[in-house]
């Protein structure tokens, strides 16, 4: 069996790669083709429009490449854009919000639930809505936190500085009391040891690449979708524009094995 | 005399309104059109050929607007672009880099001089080979800070991390011995305070924004372009995206005037 058909997953840059490494982890003989759109990076600040319009077109440049499935492994994208990219592609589409909603639900014992992203994650209001619409009893607290995908970017994951700033953006939620917290950007798993030394052990992480993971895992169950091959499957990076210093961190940082980058430059 | 031809002011988002503020106050009887590409913001970490072709997109839709001169209000598009603004528009072409470069060699005295930017801007090396050019004896130190764009966006602007954040970037400038820093980014004066308090009164900054403004004056005088009213110019600034929070922090800590932002989309 050649060239089985790859799960194509997106992001704005290069964050997105804590998904790709959850992937790898639970799915080893599926390939897959990330493409990333550095030239764009960050779509955080971005208008809804404006980060529809990217994603249809990172969406189609995969799909080119005969993508089985779509991973938005971006939660701006996923907060703004997945009904309308559920409706234009007939595979199926995943992001990373709605599994680690529920996620969050699971485990919250006082049922109220922190919630850390970028501005455009926390101003559309995305996971209170699908948090509110899974249990109406649910208190939900959120808080963007701009400074920490720059300081991620900047490789200082274990730094005294970081953690002051993550200090600063989790004490209102402490405050509040909240037991569970999800990381509502795929950067955010980079830090989630500075993040757990912040929170102590009262309150639970909820990661939400590795639960879209495993979202990721039952929809290619579900639609009889999964490699026939035994064989370790192949991974693919693919970005917009060249690559900055944060390619480096995150590959050491998670450990993911890839070749050369491909430069696929926006139509 | 109604409608005098505007100065057009580009940049790869909102830094540059620095430059409209030295503007602003050096010729208060011009008429400035800024653009802001808020869009792509930010410019940094993208590559050399992509910036340039941003950059042309830009000046060609100040050039629409009759633009009597292109001001580059960003270093990176002034590192990588300007020549080929030069070549491409008919109109005198002002970036930030050769007026802070030269800035800087007329006051350094032990001609060691220190250079801040963004990755891109330092990687170019275009401030160097200015220096370089203009005397072969200077001694240039230069450091990216890509942490302080994002901490001057987030608004702490005096604030203990960020003083925290410019020390560790400047102390080995300052452990070289230069006397004089080149802020090489136009988001940097308005942390000029906080770096002006880590440096102490030995060194010398330079404010790019400044400079560019009075090269700006010199070359309408020299082309006979000055505005020929003696009445208050106008200010318009038009972005490509929605602003977000950045703009309120520029507009206050600049104490710049403007009406309605307008959004002018991307061809």
């Amino acid at each position: 069996m050649s060239n089985p058909r790859p799960i194509g997953v997106f992001d704005s840059g290069i964050g997105g790669l804590t998904v790709v490494k959850a992937l790898r982890d639970r799915l080893p003989n599926e390939t897959i083709v990330y493409l990333g759109d550095t030239a764009r990076v960050p779509y955080g600040p971005k208008s809804p429009d404006t980060v529809q319009r990217y994603a249809l077109e990172l969406a189609r440049m995969l799909m080119q490449k005969d993508a089985k499935a779509l991973v938005v492994a971006c939660n701006t994208v996923s907060s703004v854009a997945l009904p309308l990219l559920t409706r234009k592609f007939s595979v199926p589409v995943i992001g990373v919000i709605e599994p680690g909603a529920c996620a969050a639900l699971q485990v919250t014992r006082n049922h109220h639930i922190g919630v850390i992203g970028t501005r455009a994650t926390i101003r559309s209001g995305a996971y209170e809505k699908v948090l509110r619409a899974a249990d109406n009893n649910v208190r939900v607290s959120s808080r963007a936190c701009p400074l920490l995908v720059p300081l991620i970017e900047e490789g200082l994951l274990d730094d005294e500085v970081t953690d002051q700033v993550v200090t600063r953006y989790l004490e209102p939620l402490l405050a509040k009391e909240i037991d569970t917290l999800v990381l509502g950007c795929t950067h955010y798993p980079l830090l989630s040891t500075a993040i757990a030394r912040v929170l102590g052990h009262q309150i639970t992480l909820v990661d939400s690449a590795q639960k879209c993971a495993t979202a990721v895992q039952e929809t290619l169950d579900r639609h009889s979708l999964r490699s026939p091959t035994a064989e370790g499957g192949e991974l693919h990076v693919a970005l917009t524009d060249a690559a900055d210093n944060f390619l480096n961190v995150a590959r050491d940082a998670l450990q993911l094995n890839f070749g050369e980058i491909e430069l696929q430059p926006l139509p």
